[in-house]
């Protein structure tokens, strides 16, 4: 294989997740509190979450974990209605959420600016802490993941994932799960040493031009990312789905050979994507597998293993193989992951 | 052209929406009011939607519309947190409202049902008043289309919309709201009126394989029906887009001649359609434009004609025209509409 390119930020910010992710477990836990002690006091009764692009898939996190881990409803804004329709939204007893790597994301921080303006609880997730974001919130959390120079974003996203389970883990007064949290960065460490196996994977697909990415359950925002970094990287047509749905029509693509990136890490959404793999397999089309489980891995064309993880925590392990999968596919293809065409850092949508 | 196939049941289904949207606005009026005047003794803060598939699209119009003209804040369920993690979501303020045209969704259903038994508010939009989903919700709402033979759903959609319509008028108590529903009968049989129009324009399409369809603002909800619609009838890939996330990456994709199909009727959503074309005429996209305004029309390289509505009903409207187009680009490409989705011969091709 020829060498990397020059720059290859992509591949070393994958690299530095654990280390970003530790920073994160070592200084935010105050900060953590803080805004979850203020959603008691006011009795928050909502979580209203502003986001766009890869941040809007940690808001998909968002919305499963704390729902499922602390019962609290979890709303996404659109943010238009706020912007183009100027709606004025009761938010009273709401905390309202931005989330945003760059801090930059002008329609969130719209958002986010009507909610303190009327004195709402506002709070952010961001990497930048002298950005518009990070000064509009009451409570800006940090994702301590450093510069990103790659233009897909790897570190941010994972970092925002685990600033969004340190507050599920805090509204609901779970311990477990912030323990399982505090395991994560060596499980991403593991996936990391899997590298390997996974650029060995990559060659194959060097003319793959679309493929489905399928996943259930809490794993729904990994099905959008992995789609939208392989499309970042490699100009694929990368169609994310939920299982649930993909089985109810969209399936009808599927024909001989037509790949399926199975996101399928164990868990209470597992059984669903073994009988999504059956009926995949009885059309004939390639898997590509995802999972800690032997005995899916062991049905793909292409097994990419993960690290044994706790389900609800499998989001911020899985996806650290399927960026490595985008990075040596981009590679393969002849491109360059830290510059691809079309993509800017920042959405500027108003 | 060669005749229409057998059954057909998809053409004369669409041919049906004004007098079904009409039948709707005659009998469904005083369930509307009583789930609203319920809403209020309540005191509710927060709509809460499940539904799947076409009726997920109805429930992405509720966000919009009850956030935009009842400032009523609106979460769409993941019907999995209920299903598979068996989450206790606290609902006690919530609204709790199902969407499924055949009523039989069960996870939906399951979620209302748990609502329910938890003694909240609920109700449900649906076209079988003898569904489980009528059943389970205390107030149930019905869609009058009578039977949905067709596969893709099309007078079960829009009448959907409508319900949502009128429940967003009378919980903000705007008329203009009302008025305005009570003309899209009429609006949508000048929409049918368009049909040879539209249908001289799906033969250029026969071998298009891939497309995005992208909308802005309120009509989210139509990139994602019109995606869907081409999808199920015609296999297409068609990937619905938010224009403003569209910009921010995926429109990488675009190269010259990539059809590009745009949901842009005039509204607060116009412009950012307008700077979209812009962006997509310079990459040399192929416009496909469903609009009612001329300008942008005039700059497609298929124009399809809307009447022109006032924009928070456009959905209801501007979609019978993309309707038009799916049947009519599946009879192109030789393909039965009707005919189950999911069961494609498959070639077994080495």
């Amino acid at each position: 294989m020829k060498d990397a390119p020059r720059a290859d930020h992509m591949l070393r910010e994958i690299r530095e997740q654990p280390e970003a992710l530790q920073r994160l477990l070592d200084h935010e836990p105050d900060r953590v509190s803080a805004l979850c002690q203020a959603a008691r006091e006011r009795d928050v009764s909502l979580l209203f979450l502003a986001a766009r692009g890869t941040s809007d898939h940690a808001a998909v996190y968002a919305k499963y974990l704390i729902e499922i881990a602390a019962g609290l409803p979890v709303a996404l804004a659109a943010p238009s209605v706020f912007t183009l329709y100027r709606a004025r939204v009761r938010l009273e007893q709401a905390l309202v959420l931005g989330i945003s790597q760059s801090g930059k994301a002008a329609d969130a921080i719209e958002v986010l600016s009507l909610a303190r303006e009327a004195g709402r609880l506002t709070g952010c997730i961001t990497n930048d802490r002298d950005s518009p974001m990070a000064r509009t919130a009451e409570h800006p959390l940090y994702c301590h993941a450093g510069p990103e120079k790659s233009l897909p974003a790897t570190k941010t996203y994972t970092t925002s994932l685990a600033l969004v389970c340190a507050l599920a883990a805090c509204l609901s007064a779970r311990d477990d799960l912030l323990e399982d949290l505090r395991r994560v960065p060596e499980l991403v460490s593991a996936a990391l040493r899997l590298e390997e196996q996974v650029a060995d994977r990559a060659e194959r697909y060097r003319y793959m031009e679309e493929c489905a990415v399928l996943a259930r359950g809490i794993n729904q925002c990994s099905a959008l990312e992995t789609a939208l970094k392989l499309s970042e990287t490699s100009y694929l047509r990368a169609q994310p789905f939920s299982a649930a749905d993909f089985l109810h029509g969209p399936i009808a693509v599927v024909e001989e050979g037509y790949p399926c990136f199975l996101f399928a890490p164990g868990g209470a959404g597992f059984e669903a994507m073994v009988e999504l793999a059956d009926a995949l397999e009885k059309r004939g089309a390639e898997l590509i597998v995802l999972s800690d489980r032997p005995e899916l891995l062991d049905r793909a064309e292409t097994p990419l293993p993960m690290p044994e993880t706790p389900e609800l925590l499998s989001p911020l392990v899985g996806i650290v193989v399927a960026q490595l999968f985008a990075y040596h596919l981009a590679r393969v293809k002849g491109r360059d992951p830290d510059r691809p065409r079309g993509l800017k850092k920042v959405t500027h949508t108003f």
